[in-house]
């Protein structure tokens, strides 16, 4: 059912400029209840928006979007798709980049991160990529055309996940972090 | 990716007795954040238990089985297949009782649960079973053999789900409610 991977928090980064999602990275950073205090993703609750469709927009609902996490390898194969030499985590807004880890975009939902601290994160599974930052990608690579519809594309199942802080600590870059995989029983329920 | 299924609302239900975790119904609730103000698991926390062994027990953590939830159907399924006449979600300790929905257990993480009032459950995946309320299914079945290792293990797939208050507002019985099912992309991400 649980299954521990061992990886390292290649970095942490944080929203903390007014007019952008875009991040920064931070040698540490304090997970608290609600994300980390700083970012333009903290709190307990967000106002709904084109991802939460069946709330009226702007209706105040549970953030369930904390902490944006990222894999240094999974970025890669998006510069990769994409044609680009690289692909910064900052651009995606991420918080958090792990190295070590096949496939975190797939990582089920109900997965755990935990950090030598005791914090926790808890998966809410993958992160659908949005022309945001493929905007930010664009301006990166004035020379490409398209980039912001072939990122929304090409990045779909490679993006990284979002999740909710479950036990809050301190975090550091170089941590070695575990990544509690669940596995679903997945057992059919016929009689 | 989002599909839409109409459910009514069969039973609200409140763990509100000091001694045990066995739901009784109400007419109606009001969700908060953190679940149903009265309920036995209302909290944004919860302290780390047997289902949170990434943590040490005792830990405080953030609370993601707010609300449980079990549909009519997978009741009388799992009565089936237990060979007994009924088992009741008072016995599971469930919160709400839909009727109409297949497979509410196999409910994608992510999917919602939406009310007329505007409030709203966020689906956290299956409530695995276990043997608490098989004991509770014993104590009504004294002649039937082994009835809480039975329920933990054919259960298993048709328990039900577990989800956190998304949205506040008012439940009532006979509430005509609406799953957002997500279906994740599921695109492979190779290059």
């Amino acid at each position: 059912m649980w299954k521990d991977h061992e990886v390292q928090v290649d970095s942490i980064l944080i929203a903390n400029q007014s007019d952008t999602f875009v991040t920064n990275k931070v040698l540490e950073a304090n997970l608290e209840y609600g994300g980390i205090p700083g970012d333009l993703h903290f709190g307990l609750t967000k106002l709904a928006g084109a991802r939460e469709t069946m709330y009226k927009r702007g209706t105040e609902i549970f953030n369930r979007r904390q902490i944006s996490i990222v894999s240094a390898e999974e970025c890669d194969l998006v510069a990769e798709k994409l044609g680009v030499e690289r692909i910064l985590p900052e651009w995606l807004g991420a918080n958090i980049v792990l190295r070590g880890f096949q496939d975190l975009t797939r990582l089920t939902p109900g997965s755990r991160i935990v950090f030598p601290s005791g914090a926790g994160i808890l998966c809410e599974g993958e992160n659908l990529p949005c022309t945001q930052p493929g905007m930010v990608i664009q301006e990166q690579y004035p020379d490409k055309p398209k980039m912001a519809a072939r990122f929304v594309k090409l990045a779909l199942g490679c993006r990284g996940i979002v999740g909710i802080v479950e036990r809050p600590g301190k975090i550091f870059t170089g941590n070695k972090a575990k990544v509690v995989v669940y596995n679903p029983p997945g057992q059919p329920c016929g009689v």
